[in-house]
């Protein structure tokens, strides 16, 4: 049984006509597990809806008490790019469960997007993975304490 | 590094008009993971283009010494999906490597195809799981001895 | 009101896995007119779902006699490409009526495929030229007397 | 001989990840034409890179005038969706071409989008069409002094 947490980001980004402006919409990731039809049991719920670079302390918080307050052992956390390792290093407190993070950087609903593979990723990784949290951008899993997102690049890199 | 093998199958399908049929065309992981931006050192070989109803005791026989031969400790094989099983066991002998088998059940040139985020889960499956030979397919990491196609379904289960 | 005939063809062509064969299917041009959301009122007819390849006098005679029976004037007809301009000229008799055939090269399934693009093509020459027989193929309306299909190129040009 | 020219709009948009906003992008249209594998030829001219909210009375007279010294007979103009009625107005003056506008209400860059079909439904209409001005949105061609944009339904209708 996998876990997953979906707290905004790109990856769920809607596009708004009217107005020209994005906002997170329905989560994306079960959407892909559905079309890949994917037989490994999960649930998913939907805790935030924000831009990572919206979220405060008190959302990793929340963040962090609900991972460790679930009884699963693989969970996996949709999230917006820009404050993704923040998050991974305030979750690291957590014991006993394998924790990974990820998300996309261009929409699911995009045509050329790296949300299809990237779930994936991150769905074969929080399955073999020793208990920890990690996070799977690029096919990389990096080390939270050692990962950077390189905003002129557009792709997460050790640091 | 990861190590990439092609041996054909659905996920390379590709369709030729004049005579309505489907042949084995250029490999379509290393297209994947190029969209998805991967930054994981990754080489890749073409090795075999067939069906894999096609493949007998003598490809197997290939493909398991090339995977014994190389340097690389993690080895991902694309393969079609009717005797992926069949040449999982084959491999039972190599020692000391990560070898993770996928495929797709819709060719990864349709607009619906499972081969984005199946590729995406095997990537991330052999670079975490611990040597041994797998099944990475519906999103679930299979042991080679307890796993079959449901064709009628049209999916892998444990058997 | 526009009347569409579906009569098979590339662009309803479905890939069956166990078989690796294509098959005709479910006529994809209700499917993009539909995800276009076009409010244009139409009808569609499943007259023949064959390779064109396999379209014979008496198939040809069925399609004339339906749309000299329609009441609409506006009448598109989906069509495989390889028989497609001698049932354009088997339509010659057919009077006071706009008819357009259109078809794909690659199946509409396909992530890359001309038949949306095909179809919006035809969809809007099928309302705005005057009576007549018409290919509307490459993004040219073509007289079905001067048109072949060019199998090396795969396009159609003026003959 | 089609003529192109590109005024901006969501058909273009396309998404900045770092500031979560969208701007005008490359023109889609040549890039839509070119996956068709259109072979009639045009030529396109980036007129202008705007949301059609910005588009003022200078402008609308820019593109009347680029429109009437053009040589060719067959226009057309891909625009933002909220002020294509007024542009078409303004356009009324032009004698002897025939002129289409067309956009997409979701960006070409969209995996679910509108601007394929639209293209093509423009260009067929635009070679087949006699001299005036039409907006071609949602599969019918419409008079620009009898249509309308119903925002809360996303699509045009006859007013």
């Amino acid at each position: 049984m996998v876990r997953i947490l979906t707290t905004g980001g790109t990856i769920d980004k809607v596009y708004f006509d009217a107005k020209s402006e994005y906002a997170v919409g329905e989560p994306q990731v079960t959407e892909i597990l559905r079309e890949a039809d994917v037989t490994t049991p999960y649930t998913c719920t939907v805790l935030l809806r924000k831009d990572s670079l919206e979220l405060d302390d008190e959302d990793r918080a929340l963040i962090a008490r609900t991972v460790a307050e679930m009884p699963e052992k693989h969970v996996l956390i949709t999230h917006g790019t820009d404050t993704m390792v923040e998050t991974a290093q305030a979750l690291a407190g957590v014991e006993g469960k394998t924790i990974v993070l990820v998300g996309s950087l261009s929409p699911a609903r995009f045509k050329n997007t790296d949300a299809i593979f990237n779930v994936g990723f991150a769905f074969g990784a929080v399955q073999a993975l020793a208990p920890g949290v990690y996070i799977a951008m690029n096919g990389q899993i990096f080390d939270p304490q050692h990962v950077r997102k390189n905003r002129d690049a557009n792709r997460f890199e050790t640091a």
